[in-house]
């Protein structure tokens, strides 16, 4: 147990640094905050290299092995957490190289370009529930190891292997060995219920705005819309994701 | 039109007032930001007070009749939004009453002590997407003129009748003309897939972290659960409100 009072201290600023992507891309290393994210990566096994606990905060039950532990002031978890109201504990976890997918048998969700952190939590969650293999994300999406994704998934980024990578590549592989890749649009889609729930598939959901990049579009076995029965222009891009995927699982 | 530069202004003041709900709740104002929400506000005939626009934007093309218009600069504008991009236009709308529902034939969202304004918002988009005739907020839910939730809701606020009232009323009086009334729980409950698409229905659902309240769940007449066939706990409130919605739908 090391004690850490000053903010100024050089390994808060490494912490506070965790919270751009730059740092986190160059470390590879991650921050998570709160008891049931920390629980979640032990029992997941992502490897965690330093605990940080405000004074106080009960952390014996814990099996975190013989990492370091840093136990710091309020002032200081307030620096290194990012929500309004710090839960007093913290860590720092090293990014895993998530294990191969065999592609024949996989049920998959590709995204395309979701920027907004809370969609692209809630959309892995989601996709952890629905029992997917993986979750493969485009360029132009929002970092996974964002504070908000990851709050948001719950827990789910440490359950599945989320994968990064070109999309179109993602596709063509996909159709290689027959597993179909099912679009999103609003326009030359298919009613997503004349689908019955295949073997094997890949969902490719997009931005929230502008949806899934026609080039994407083009290259997929079909591409699916869910009726607006009122008027509404759309879906949120995380709820279509969840009654598409409940759907094509059968 | 009327020009404002200094945020001490008493008018910018009032305004500023509507971020809270004591002050929504004694005035009936409330207020709304972003161009597309004031285009559905005038589209689906929402009374509008006064029109809020920072220098420079442009807002001929809106017919917004003889209603005051303030010009307003950077600063006020910033004052006056809850975003951290203001988008240079804003209005002060008034709650209007939900028009009456026939309960024989409705379908309906009915929502227990949802908190998270985004999650409430969503839904609320959700619902209006899926054409259910209400939504019915119970207490402890989150403000429906939360700029948050407005927001989520894309303008589905302005589409769909939306109540706020005793759920467990709401249930008995639903049950009393035969409309069947669904809750969402884990223990005791039905999968979803069981269920056909009625003719009428109320779906219930719940906190985010506590699920419906237990006293709620007597009264339906069958409690629904999606199942989770991976290491997710839970899906999120919103994800499984769109699942189920659209199965109910039909």
């Amino acid at each position: 147990m090391k004690r850490i009072e000053s903010t100024k201290n050089t390994r808060v600023k490494q912490w506070k640094k965790l919270h751009t992507k730059k740092e986190r891309d160059k470390t590879g290393l991650f921050l998570i905050e709160g008891m049931h994210l920390i629980e979640e990566a032990l029992k997941f096994k992502v490897p965690m290299e330093e605990l940080i606990v405000r004074t106080g905060t009960e952390y014996a039950l814990l099996d975190v092995g013989n990492i370091d532990v840093y136990e710091v002031t309020d002032e200081v978890m307030k620096q290194i957490s990012e929500t309004e109201t710090p839960q007093g504990i913290a860590a720092v976890c090293r990014k895993m190289e998530p294990k191969a997918i065999d592609l024949a048998s996989a049920k998959l969700l590709l995204v395309d370009q979701v920027q907004d952190p809370g969609n692209l939590g809630t959309m892995i969650r989601t996709a952890d529930a629905v029992g997917l293999d993986a979750v493969i994300l485009g360029e132009g999406c929002v970092d996974l190891y964002n504070g908000k994704v990851i709050r948001a998934t719950q827990g789910s980024l440490f359950h599945i292997p989320i994968l990064e990578g070109n999309l179109k590549e993602w596709i063509n592989e996909l159709k290689s060995v027959g597993t179909p890749v099912f679009g999103t649009a609003l326009e030359g889609a298919k009613n997503y219920k004349e689908i019955e729930a295949p073997h094997s598939f890949a969902l490719l959901v997009g931005n929230e705005g502008n949806g899934v990049n026609p080039e994407l579009l083009k290259e997929t076995d079909a591409n699916l819309y869910i009726p607006i029965y009122g008027n509404a222009e759309s879906l949120n891009v995380s709820i279509a994701t969840g009654i598409l995927l409940y759907h094509l699982r059968g």
